[in-house]
């Protein structure tokens, strides 16, 4: 059994959806990051960069945080979505997934969404980073089904973070294989429900 | 023999470091990145993000671009500095660099340094950003000598951003723990090697 300590973003996301694919058991503690709960003793304890999602692996007695660090540990625990095979190319893109994905369009968010108007230099930066992003995916995409050529952690932690474009601006209609990739995912059973498992009901965009 | 396409960045210093630190022979070939070689068709090939560095193994046969990427492939593949015993230790600061360190210290230097006065609110925003960092990192540094307890690519890839804390506006005085590992790091020769292989020579910070 594992205990996940998550809120409804993209990172905790991406866990929800892992565990539903891996088809594990899991206990969700919400962590209300609207209160500052990531920031308690508590939980400053099980994720020293007071950051959610982090996990407790009651069987290994262990903590993991950081969302990358637990997809690896959970794919490794359960040899499934890192495929020998393809390994290095799946690697590739789950860390273009954590340094340029997650970050740059978190960053977008925080400009084009939350703080609207407070700076225009910055929302013209984060907008073309945004492109550039969804243009490297869009080529990756045009060549290989999935980001890792099998639906990989590469994808899984890759796709929640795609399912906020409107937060992003970004038209999904301009970058077809990105659009594609994007429904064919949505329509897997894990990821529905790996999408709900904390806090207010949302509807997965464009399903 | 490995291919090291690369500029002085921060994360191209990662991977030089990393080769010295394995003592294995590498051909530098530099990236000019403020002439924008990084976009040309031929480095896409190598690096489809545009990003250095990127790396060719010769003996493989393969290329590998991500930083990140590229440090897992090479501690794999050399079985150095990313110990069994400590291994999802090391992951966690490992992956703490890629997602916070490198990415949002990052766009500290294009708002504080790159871009002073464009935006007022960005930059106390970087600068908080930047301090939380520092807070973590001093923390875990107070209670281990090295991130993940043993020198790791998890030290190997957080000390080069480390080494820019001017353009970060940081002092270093405030943040103790971290200072002593900075300077403990510094002092390696691999380092101070791997510091300086390609563009003009930079002197350490500190040192």
């Amino acid at each position: 059994m594992i205990n996940l300590y998550t809120w409804p973003t993209p990172n905790g996301r991406k866990i929800s959806i892992l565990l539903e694919e891996l088809e594990i058991s899991y206990n969700v503690i919400p962590i209300n990051i609207n209160k500052n709960e990531q920031f308690s003793k508590e939980f400053s304890l099980i994720s020293p960069s007071n950051k959610i999602p982090a996990i407790f692996d009651q069987e290994a007695k262990k903590n993991i945080f950081e969302s990358g660090a637990i997809m690896l540990y959970l794919a490794d625990k359960f040899k499934k979505f890192l495929p020998i095979k393809y390994h290095w190319q799946v690697i590739e893109w789950f860390m273009f997934q954590q340094t340029q994905v997650g970050p740059l369009l978190g960053q977008t968010h925080q400009f084009l969404f939350y703080n609207p108007g407070k700076s225009k230099f910055a929302e013209e930066k984060y907008k073309n980073y945004a492109k550039r992003i969804y243009q490297t995916l869009d080529l990756q995409l045009k060549k290989n089904e999935y980001l890792g050529f099998k639906y990989s952690i590469a994808d899984i932690a890759t796709w929640p973070w795609v399912a906020r474009f409107e937060r992003q601006r970004i038209d999904l209609e301009k970058y077809p294989n990105v659009l594609r990739w994007y429904k064919l995912i949505a329509d897997r059973p894990a990821v529905i429900k790996g999408y709900n498992v904390v806090g207010t009901f949302e509807k997965i965009p464009l399903t």
